[in-house]
């Protein structure tokens, strides 16, 4: 194995490192018919985790395994990573700046600066403001915690593989895809002993145009679930982990992400943001259909949306 | 142990009828601090329940164990009573009637119709609608359902008991009461073995007013939870399960209880209903203080709120 593939057993180490830090969330068995499905469905939870995403455990790898400079810490996000990050650091009292794109919802640029992070708005793309971090950093010594293409980000975001391999039994794992950190630690933790099938967006399809062309490539990053799932293109590091164990790629379309939204909400009264019902969307939209008999596990993987409002009794 | 009176070797027993058509909810451990208290928390998600709140299970109770004549079920419900027995008998392919108090939301309305039930609309309060309901008993012969005072209704809101009681270790568990056929459920599973404390809104305090009264008297039924915790007294059946097992009830204000959603959805991302919110709202106001070392439970009992609006992108 290279070095910069992870292996199950670090991951099993991390995970004893930042399991007082996170929380364990639950899967919960589902009739698929609830959702229209043949198929009965395990959902994981991840979207009630620190922070509203699986992102919190990258963001405590780094910060507990890394030595963190006096000048703290910065990530560049779409804002769950930026969000997860300001968490994390609030939590372990480091400071944190956060670089994040102008179509960062107000919603997760008031999350970022409720946790008490400097926020920076630049440019309108993720990699817009992951370059502005990068001129941040060669100037302040501050260290760089990437949301996707980083050892660690890879490690912790693979606990949610350790996790529900210990609550539920499966054959299939669907899984939404940004810059494929999380897939690739699923994958890691697996090692192919279950099929893993990465969701995308028709219009961010980052890991499908990496395949198709062997290496990671610039692809479209637009739609729906822009905030969470539209970088220029998956990591080089995560690449070929996911290369190695990942079975299948499918596409889904924005209407279909909103489908699935609803349906989550109205069958399960769980509200994901659109990257977090990507996943599901797959199967609800039957761009993957399960076997007879097929175990399926959906990874429901955030919940920073702006749909829900208290304002008023 | 008088007839009126539920065991737990009952409460069982209907788990084991009714676990193939329910969801078994999940838990989650959360740090008090997450929500301003200082103490570790168990919440066990029962909003996740079919048709958004724990009624399903009662529900289910009835028409699996009760023989159901061919005019099919009735239920007169504040709203999510009713959503739950129309989705038990859409299930089970039995015909339901419900009727409602006018003050039910539009939501619950929707989603008691789209559940394929008849809907009634009776007068302004959960008393009207009972009153309406029996009317139509006596006429068409239809299996009444009552939300709270009686046996199987008791039976299955229990089961909501043996899981928790399986899935985490409290010394306290924190319960919304209305009618009181859910606390009176729990209360009867648990047997004394932990304490168990009622959460009231102050405008809707049946239990308050029946324990100082020593049997269950009208009371003010007002509020912000009014659809769901204002019936205008607690049941005949139901009270001395109360009075023997419940150790101690607090009353929350509707401030209180919107503040807890808000925090639900905030450090969480659960989206409760304002009833589903109240025993949360007990801790996050102060009105119960857990001692130190106290292990407590929080049942989060329905989401059946209008809150969320995906209509646009």
């Amino acid at each position: 194995m290279s070095k910069s593939l992870i292996s199950a057993a670090e991951i099993r180490s991390t995970y004893a490192i930042i399991a007082p830090h996170i929380r364990r969330t639950p899967v919960i068995e589902v009739d698929g018919s609830d959702f229209g499905i043949d198929a009965p469905l395990v959902l994981k939870l991840e979207l009630l985790q620190h922070a509203g995403s699986f992102k919190a455990r990258g963001a405590f790898t780094s910060l507990l395994k890394r030595q963190v400079p006096r000048a703290g810490v910065v990530a560049a996000s779409g804002g769950n990573h930026g969000a997860a990050v300001a968490f994390a650091a609030m939590k372990l009292k480091v400071p944190a700046k956060i670089f994040v794109p102008s179509i960062a919802s107000p919603a997760k640029i008031q999350q970022i600066t409720d946790y008490g992070a400097q926020l920076e708005i630049s440019g309108e793309r993720y990699a817009d403001a992951l370059a502005a971090s990068e001129a941040w950093i060669a100037a302040s010594g501050a260290m760089p915690i990437h949301a996707f293409d980083q050892h660690e980000t890879m490690l912790g975001q693979g606990t949610v593989g350790l996790e529900f391999d210990d609550q539920a039994q499966i054959d299939t794992l669907m899984v939404a895809v940004g810059g494929g950190g999380l897939i690739a630690g699923l994958a890691a933790w697996y090692e192919g002993r279950i099929k893993i099938v990465a969701v995308e967006p028709e219009k961010a399809p980052t890991l499908t145009r990496a395949l198709e062309a062997g290496r990671p490539v610039d692809a479209e990053a637009g739609g729906i679930a822009a905030e969470s799932l539209a970088p220029r293109r998956v990591g080089e590091l995560v690449f070929p982990i996911i290369r190695r164990f990942v079975d299948k790629t499918v596409l889904v379309s924005d209407d279909a992400i909103l489908d699935a939204q609803r349906r989550l909400w109205t069958a399960l009264r769980v509200v994901a943001e659109p990257g977090g019902a990507a996943a599901l969307a797959a199967l609800t939209s039957r761009k993957y259909v399960p076997t007879l008999g097929e175990r399926v596990g959906v990874l429901i993987c955030g919940g920073n949306t702006a749909v829900v409002n208290f304002k008023s009794h």
